[in-house]
């Protein structure tokens, strides 16, 4: 049975997990209310990975007894002990009485072993008040679960007519200042960013968070070539250690024993049987690392390959209310010979955002 | 002075001349109101062309005395005998004491004098109020006497990538139901629809109004070649006499004497030191024809053109939720080089419409 007073607490620790976004990865972002009744003894949410978790956060900020109180979280509590000490210990230890879940965390090392132990030790456990917003704001968290591997976002920042460059290749800035901050917001939030060399050698961009806080990604180029340009922002913007090569076997050991090599880190990556490099392969060896969610921001040839192998979760078009004509066409070709079979979307929105208008989907897996 | 009553019966009168869209081309919608402080006395509105203007509507639908009242209406009222006779006439002659107008009307006829006539006669007449509303809801009809030519309106219907078809050429139907509703829509408002050869041939259009009541439209065929399919609807769907081939003198010479060419209207179209069609000399004959505003449907060549030109007021593109990749862009070669050169939008708006997100703006003119 929840109560008004439930959805209220609930409806908070959703929006004290939120505050942790960008800095959580790859944990997910968590919030806790602790209460008596209908009076707030204390709140808490998970700031940044390593740090405490929400639960932990929340006792430490209470400064009443929490004994028989109710704790209000996100996520379930975890019961393992891996950056930090299991929080069902901490609950059980507290005198908790009542522990309102959101949701199961998908995680095989928790998933419903948490709720399970608190219950044995007496404690009531209700499950399931604003799970789908509690999903929501981690869905790649829940995504890489459910994919047993990365959750992939797709972004295209375009003009109106579908090109993300003029003839000429100019491409700055096709969006405008708020899009470009939701770019920089996208790389903190992710784990890793995939560009192809096409993106290196058009924009020589630095795939680093400038415009908001938050955390650098780790940076993957996907090259055959390892031809980077002069003076390759990539590979000079490195001193968090976060740049990837990706490529083939051979062309990365050799690229790894020169002075442009120097702290990169290299992945061999396999090539398909049209000489291609496999970017199922790339998508593998991101999980091994450790990546739980990888954002590709170009160009063209990468994000046509990642959606033409059905491998994109979600979708983040920037529209710009300009016309461009003849130029470079955001998606290449999907092999697609019907309008009834496009790619379409399971849900998505339209909604502005500056100048732009930005179209968020959800691929709908084509079988 | 304006009072609130003032705004209150504008508005009303505003929203009685909507009910004649699609219905008053070439004529303007308007809408009038009669009342004497705060009570209404009767209302009307421009049905039809050819029917009684509002104010006479407004006349006939009073049950008591006018004699002193003020009259609300969203145009001038005009002086000038057309198909029907000049109301400001019928204004003094029914002894209405003060007249409020939106906005002067542009049509150099009018254009002021029929203000000058009322108050020659002693009416009080107001101008101004919901002005910038009064002009919204007849843009076209406006840009006509701006441009001193056809307003010419862009459509596109387009995939999230900036398709039109796809490889094979299949674009039916890349946007939903209400989509299309709008597209018919759009073909009751303007006088006249213009597409290229190339989709007659891809779509065999018949460019009639079906999909909601209104009057059909001229259909313009841009083409030198007289290729037409074997079953071309356009040629076969004029039952209204309003097809219209425009191409050169010799083609559509030939084509006007054979079996084909019956009943059909022939436009002769000089072309340009390179051969191609002169669109500026299309827009000429269409204005010279009595056309007040042209919508493009397509194809990307005509498009193109068009918008190269310079010569597109506001463009409507319906963008579906679907990727197509590889296909036929929505627009071909802008001569675009850097995106500050990007053909950009004094106004414009994205709006939800169906499935569909549709973006409506006003094009720069670049100079």
């Amino acid at each position: 049975m929840t109560t008004r007073n439930d959805r209220e607490f609930m409806a908070l620790a959703l929006k004290l997990a939120e505050r942790g976004r960008y800095r959580t990865s790859p944990n997910p972002m968590v919030g806790a209310v602790i209460a008596r009744g209908n009076h707030k003894i204390s709140t808490g949410y998970h700031r940044q990975v390593g740090g405490d978790h929400a639960e932990i956060v929340a006792f430490k900020n209470a400064t009443t007894s929490v004994l028989g109180a109710t704790l209000y979280v996100t996520l379930e509590p975890c019961c393992h002990t891996g950056r930090t000490g299991p929080c069902t210990k901490a609950i059980i230890k507290a005198g908790i009485k009542r522990v309102v879940v959101a949701t199961k965390d998908p995680n095989p090392l928790v998933n419903g072993k948490g709720i399970k132990e608190l219950r044995k030790a007496g404690i009531t456990v209700e499950t399931g008040l604003m799970r789908a917003e509690a999903v929501r704001i981690n869905e790649s968290y829940f995504g890489y679960y459910r994919n047993g591997s990365p959750y992939i976002v797709l972004k295209m920042a375009q003009s109106l007519d579908g090109r993300i460059a003029t003839k000429s290749g100019d491409s700055h800035w096709i969006s405008s200042a708020p899009s470009l901050k939701l770019v920089h917001q996208l790389r903190a939030e992710y784990d890793g960013i995939i560009v192809g060399m096409g993106t290196v050698m058009a924009d020589n961009p630095s795939l680093t968070v400038r415009r908001v806080k938050g955390k650098n990604p780790y940076r993957i180029v996907l090259t055959s070539s390892m031809k980077f340009p002069r003076k390759c922002h990539l590979l000079q913007d490195n001193a968090d250690y976060k740049t990837i090569i990706a490529g083939p076997g051979e062309a990365t050991e050799r690229f790894a024993g020169t002075k442009q090599g120097r702290d990169l880190i290299f992945w061999h990556i396999k090539r398909k049987s049209n000489g291609r490099l496999d970017i199922i392969d790339l998508v593998r060896q991101a999980g091994k690392f450790g990546l739980r969610s990888l954002l590709i921001e170009g160009g063209q040839q990468v994000a046509t390959e990642f959606l033409r192998a059905n491998l994109v979760d979600k979708c983040i078009f920037i529209l710009s209310p300009i016309l461009l004509g003849k130029g470079i066409n955001a998606i290449g070709d999907l092999k697609t010979s019907l309008i009834a079979d496009a790619l379409s979307f399971e849900k998505y929105e339209f909604s502005p955002l500056g100048k732009d208008c930005v179209f968020v989907g959800y691929p709908r897996r084509r079988v």
